[in-house]
């Protein structure tokens, strides 16, 4: 049976936007039942300036609950600089992400350095910290809020940088939710033919509704390893009520109909979206879990 | 350029289960905008009983108004008897849809018909008006409420007998939104293989988040013909906030964005999107539009 990994990015790009403070142990509660639900590799928090994002000061404890209670999941965690990624380490993290964009422009924006600062940074956290997996995401690869369109070339270029460090996997992501599934194909293609050494992961967006479609796209050229927020938390932060993250609950669903599977139970994944219904002053975008009642009217097995 | 064919259904599917009474002019207003906003095939209205859907109580001004005011346009109303086809074809309407569900459960329910019934009446519409071009939409093809699992064998069967009455198109309807992308492959490669003679229209629910991911599934297999409503209004009638049709936006934006024409222009029927805000006190479930505001802040050309 064909399988696809989901990494859940609830607790890290979920969470990160939203101004009300979520206690700890509502954080703790939705990672354990993400991992109840069968979720094996999860992005947990960010080590980021509590000042940037107040809403992840507790990072540290977060990756140490993950640490004691959950070592057999993959957790991953977000370190934007060599402090975090220290922190992060020091907290018992193994895995650890870094942002880099691959518009200039957004990432002077984002994390308000250059690419080659970034680069610099990078190779500052790898020879630092040898042990911690490092992964990359490339933001903004399908669309800029700045630049505008993004040449493919400009991730491979980016991408053959950060290979040449020592990382061995990356994530793309359509930061913006503007890719559509003609440009999925054209743009993994291209950098399947250059960097056919690098795991990617892709992280689609489904600001416009595309969300599922370009996961379509991605598995028809081969790619099956997706980040996926549960109710469809996070994204983009400039318009209110707009989706952010493709919802978890949403491409489980689409993956098990397909006959994909992804080791997660939907139903058991239907009850962190009714957690953080419970918890969370914000809407869910996410598509599956709205339509739930009138599912279990219908049927379910297809 | 590759092109895709839009039949928007927001006056017929997505108002009909609107509660509030829409004025018949502002039906109208919708129907002049998106026949400004390039939309040249829709389906305007249905000719059932009143007190069955009082929402379409005004069918005959509303044909009436498409035929004086947009005859080049290619109007449909949905008709699900004879009486209906007649009053249908004296309002002026040279273009009638009627609905067989193939699950037989779902057609009892839905129209209270046995499947010999509904071709009965079928026959009769044909024989007593031999003008009017009529399509046959077939309900419940990729999942039932009441039957579950819905055999292709039993489309082609059921598509069969409508075609041995002379009829030449189809739509092959998601009708609650259960259908995934590698169904659809099969269901058309199945279904072209057997009639290769009828043209073919998809209406795909959004229900559960994939009517894109369904929409790219069929253009892969050859299929560009789809029936969408502005606002991804209408659809599912049990869940409340649930999301209904897929929505014209989200549709023309991935299509255009994919480099396939629709003749639709789509900052007009965003302007349909707003006038339907305006007078509908409902949810409009479609993403782009939500999206629209950060949209704008970003580009648009990618």
């Amino acid at each position: 049976m064909a399988s696809a990994q989901i990494v859940d990015v609830t607790a890290r790009d979920g969470f990160q936007n939203i101004a009300d403070w979520i206690p700890t142990d509502v954080k703790t509660a939705v990672l354990d039942q993400l991992v109840a639900a069968g979720v094996k590799r999860l992005e947990a928090t960010s080590f980021v300036s509590p000042k940037a994002v107040p809403q992840l000061a507790d990072a540290s404890k977060i990756v140490n609950h993950m640490a004691t209670r959950h070592p057999d999941v993959e957790t991953h965690v977000l370190a934007p600089n060599l402090r975090g990624a220290r922190d992060a380490v020091q907290a018992g993290a193994g895995r650890i992400n870094y942002v880099i964009s691959v518009s200039r422009e957004h990432n002077r924006a984002n994390i308000n350095r250059t690419h080659e600062e970034s680069l610099r940074d990078l190779a500052s956290i790898i020879d630092a910290l040898p042990k911690p997996e490092i992964t990359v995401s490339l933001a903004t690869v399908f669309g800029c809020p700045f630049a505008g369109r993004v040449p493919t070339a400009d991730t491979v270029a980016l991408a053959e940088k950060v290979a040449s460090l020592g990382v061995r996997s990356v994530i793309l992501a359509d930061t913006i939710g503007v890719a559509n599934p003609r440009q999925v194909r054209g743009v993994l293609r291209d950098f399947r033919a250059a960097l056919p050494q690098l795991a990617v992961r892709l992280h689609l967006h489904d600001t416009h509704g595309m969300g599922l479609a370009n996961m379509l796209a991605a598995m028809e050229e081969g790619f099956f390893a997706f980040e996926t927020a549960t109710g469809g938390l996070g994204g983009c932060p400039f318009a209110p009520g707009a989706a952010g993250n493709t919802a978890t609950e949403d491409a489980v669903n689409m993956l098990h109909r397909m006959g994909i599977d992804t080791g997660i139970n939907l139903a058991a994944l239907l009850e962190v979206v009714k957690t953080l219904r419970e918890n969370l002053a914000v809407p869910l975008p996410g598509r599956f879990s709205v339509a739930r009642g009138f599912q279990e009217f219908c049927f379910y097995d297809v």
